[in-house]
């Protein structure tokens, strides 16, 4: 590997900060001999992924830490929904989360998520995917049982428009209403409008729901929209670093947001979400990434799930299996970056402000913390810094800064 | 001196801070006996002079420890060059870093250094300073070598415009061109291009390249501008903090800044910027300042020449030299702040972004650091502050600040 020293690695371990169980976090009882090493040999501290006290959603964390600030970029949930089930949206585009709903002929929605819907959406999707009203491209895409997304690219479009999602059963379809006085609203209202219609026109004939009617299940008959968002105009990972940058991913909102900044973030087989994701194989291909990209991300997903579970023993097994894929990077040469894109606390099984840990190592201050845990973190020579000046940091240290004066 | 409780003294090492070599910065290798002690009865932390990962430069961190945000007040390199090689420029001037070149009498650009002419400007200098073009006052300035600065003063000026600078040789003087719409970037434009034709009218015939062209030397014969600046409108330090301020600079650049904000700011023969500088006269000079004036700055700079030549142990040297400079504020009874303007470290021989040591004497509280390094530093009772919360903090300290709210 050329020029090992000007290279960068950042593994974000998702979701392992935590507050104490009986007295210990998760990451102080597990025996990860190489993540303390690591500790060891590098400078640690805490960070806040957006600012203290504030929860981070996984997306707005990974914006933060990628240097993208989510109070300018982050445009609510319709666009990161989209990308997160793997539409391919752009700057300009409007993106909503949809349900698919049960509707009377009167539109009145008489279940608002269709029987919590499990198998067919896809074939519903192939009915109202690819249409085109009023000049405007509608895509849409199914996601976990009733959920899904809806994406509008066209021109003069507007993200300041209602929901017609009742949010109540037994209430009609809303309409969809400029919240402004812009033509660009208006328009953007009015499609959405025919969008509904045509949605029940052509769902409420669907062999999938036929078959649902038959059984007895509510029909997924209609599509209700909600929380319009502007895809955000991103500048590339490129055009902001003049790097290449890379990221291994797992799960799909945080694919999504690496390709949305032109990065590369291909599909890899064995980096599946779950707890028979392969984590060494994700480090190996991190290194072998490196070889190309002056600078690659992995986001680990393991310590997530045992959090939202509320497992604390899962949660020790998961960080001791990261741990042991990590082994390889113990001779790593250049900048090396290890932390979380938030707490996940047991004792909250959800995320939490908690700042995570942070360990740098490279051309750094070596502090005297050998562990790597939350509480030793924040005993280190980094003291408490947030997401967003991660990247400055790292690229600084591995040589590729600008002076800002002279 | 009366009330000396409320003065205060700020010491900035330029380019103090540093990174490890063999394990260890050079603060920790040096024997530092009075920054220690000084250590041991303040209180410490590292700060970031603008943010974390922003690699500094001289202006800006001093702009930030005098705390005018940077981001607002610095408008590029042209008006800080001016500035740094000792031109009177104030707000709403517009400035422009220049070149000697070398020019043939169709305008093209045979040597953009006119062979890096190493003497003699001063004498051409004579010949294109205080000029009047349409109104507006030409004022010019060698600096090193080919080197110069140039600035514009009058009304109806705009910083908005296109460099003369071809950046390569064989290639035409560019014409300046407005870089907007308005009526000050064209009137600007063209006393640029006016006073471009008149540089080598009057250059072309100097008797020092006449010299040249005997030597067989590229004669100095045009100017060349680039990066267009509007020195800022910045309220004088005693407009800001209703305190009248004192500094003592070795070099031009901190000078300039300094009486850019109107502050008390001599030269000393003794504040030489080099090896030789006195700087146990220039630590005598500060405290009989603080006689008169209850704010005192002091740049010195002798860290800075060994962290740009990589040269470890003369670091150490200067650290030394500067301790022992530093022993008569043993007793000084007043807000004392210790601290560098940026990281320089050895391993790269320029500015890092590494944030610096950070020492508070006075009404403060004391925490359990007795040795002033960056790392120590790091576990000082401060944390991590950025440059523009030190004035705030020590004002504070020292009795000026006013409260907010009530």
């Amino acid at each position: 590997m050329s020029d090992i020293k000007n290279k960068i690695l950042v593994l974000i371990c998702d979701g392992m900060g935590d507050r104490l169980t009986n007295g210990y976090t998760p990451l102080e009882k597990a025996y990860k001999p190489n993540l303390d090493f690591l500790a060891s040999q590098g400078v640690l501290g805490i960070m806040d992924p957006i600012a203290p006290g504030i929860k981070p959603g996984s997306d707005t964390s990974h914006l933060a830490i990628l240097g993208y600030d989510p109070y300018k970029y982050y445009t609510g949930r319709g666009p990161f929904e989209a990308i997160g089930i793997g539409m391919e949206v752009k700057g300009g585009d409007i993106a909503f989360r949809c349900n698919f709903a049960t509707s009377t002929p009167e539109l009145i929605i008489k279940d608002r998520r269709a029987g919590r819907i499990s198998e067919g959406t896809s074939l519903l999707t192939e009915t109202i995917n690819n249409l085109e009203i009023d000049n405007i491209k509608i895509m849409f895409k199914e996601s976990v049982e009733h959920r899904a997304a809806l994406v509008l690219r066209g021109e003069g479009l507007s993200p300041f428009i209602s929901d017609t999602d009742p949010h109540l059963e037994d209430s009609s379809v809303l309409e969809a209403k400029p919240l402004d006085n812009s033509l660009e609203s208006l328009k953007t209202a009015n499609i959405i409008n025919k969008f509904t219609r045509l949605s029940y026109q052509l769902l409420s004939k669907h062999p999938v729901n036929k078959v649902r009617q038959q059984k007895g299940e509510n029909p997924a008959n209609i599509i209700l929209v909600r929380g319009a968002g502007l895809v955000p105009y991103l500048p590339s990972f490129e055009e902001k670093y003049h790097l290449q940058g890379a990221f291994i991913a797992e799960v799909g909102l945080i694919k999504g947001i690496a390709r949305l900044l032109s990065m590369h973030a291909p599909d890899f087989t064995f980096a599946t979400g779950s707890y028979d994701t392969d984590m060494k194989q994700m480090i190996l291909t991190s290194l072998n990434l490196l070889e190309k990209y002056p600078i690659v991300f992995v986001n680990i997903k393991t310590c997530d799930l045992p959090s939202h579970d509320r497992n604390f023993e899962m949660k020790v097994r998961a960080i001791e299996r990261i741990d042991e894929a990590l082994a390889p990077l113990k001779d790593f040469k250049g900048t090396l970056a290890i932390t979380a894109d938030h707490s996940s606390p047991i004792s909250v099984g959800d995320h939490s402000a908690d700042p995570v840990p942070l360990l740098i190592l490279g051309d750094v201050r070596k502090d005297k913390v050998n562990s790597f845990s939350e509480r030793d973190a924040a005993q280190g020579g980094l003291n408490r810094i947030k997401g967003v000046d991660l990247m400055p940091i790292i690229l600084d240290l591995a040589g590729y800064s600008e002076k800002f004066g002279a």
